[in-house]
């Protein structure tokens, strides 16, 4: 299997981090796509993922699945034993919901922030951009760290009290807002808390060593 | 279980067309949230779901379960014969990809060009809009018609040649689309006949009466 990606980008160390929890690295190989030269608005690329973005995982057969979540239920699916997107009906609906809430709410609106009310991929690869939009989207992360600060006062984990890819991506959001200089409110002592234990994991410390 | 909706909603139109897929209506208690009062922004209903966003799924418990996809993880799984999501990781992963790019490229992209370049849910309602953005999401909603009538050309099915929440999804991007009177461009023959393939099934078919 083959990963398209770069090695910093925040989306890309979700998956990252989801193939080292499944001990999978030597499965994969990595192939870099530039962001910083829109390697990934190319039309060559536009054919592995119509939707531009990174990292798009390259079945053996040449079958391409794009999409973190969805990579990660390929991933996670493989030996019978999906520990990061559920095993039962439940948990898989609350590790969804969380996963989905932490793009909606964190991951997301901090990526439309970077490319809409910062510099972004520079204005070679920026071609449009709407402050006003990414500076309401800087401000609704904030708010998002405040939730999902409110939900580690309560739960060790971001769903259903396990590791999951729900806390994968909420590291992703942690990523994302540090590259971009957005600041965890002090204030969220249990999101840093959640953050400091994360970073013990040996799958979350290796990506951040990468990040480094 | 009890699901919290506004019944002509396309997001609520997702999870009932799962329910009917599923045999599951029976199993359901319905509760209107008046989305043209704003009763979904209200703190009573933010406590169900932070995201404010329809519809919502209460177990017997009294757990919450948000967001579209969350919910059919979950009534999908419930009899261990998962149709609508995936029953190999192949499947999980084109499905969820193809769902996902369904919202990115269509459903969602329609839902923003609502909220921000009409009137939306009305004044009392839409405190904030940022037309340009909604303008430019109607333009992409347009041209992912397009890509998804490239891919309906070749496939029967939006992911892996079966029915799938893929299509679900599809489904109500069509309805939304109808609801702001954006039409599908006559070029997009293999969506608009996907279309109608899709208006023969049962579980469609009831979603459209209601819808009508």
């Amino acid at each position: 299997m083959k990963i398209y990606d770069w090695p910093t980008g925040p989306y890309p160390a979700r998956v990252r981090i989801a193939l080292a929890e499944k001990n999978l690295e030597t499965a994969i190989q990595f192939e870099k796509v530039d962001l910083w030269k829109g390697e990934h608005r190319a039309s060559s690329f536009l054919r592995k993922n119509y939707s531009g973005t990174l990292p798009v995982l390259e079945l053996d057969d040449g079958t391409f699945i794009a999409e973190c979540t969805a990579i990660t239920e390929y991933l996670d699916n493989l030996d019978g034993n999906p520990i990061l997107t559920g095993r039962t009906a439940r948990e898989k609906g609350e590790i969804h919901m969380m996963n989905k809430r932490v793009e909606l709410e964190v991951l997301d609106a901090v990526s439309v922030y970077f490319h809409h009310a910062t510099p972004g991929l520079g204005p070679d690869v920026e071609l449009y951009q709407n402050r006003e939009w990414g500076l309401r989207q800087r401000d609704k992360a904030l708010r998002g760290m405040h939730y999902f600060d409110s939900v580690l006062k309560e739960h060790a984990f971001v769903a259903d009290d396990e590791f999951s890819m729900a806390d994968i991506a909420l590291v992703g959001g942690m990523i994302f807002a540090s590259l971009v200089d957005l600041a965890v409110p002090e204030t969220c002592t249990a999101l840093l808390a959640w953050y400091e234990r994360m970073k013990d994991r040996p799958s979350v410390a290796k990506q951040l060593a990468i990040q480094a």
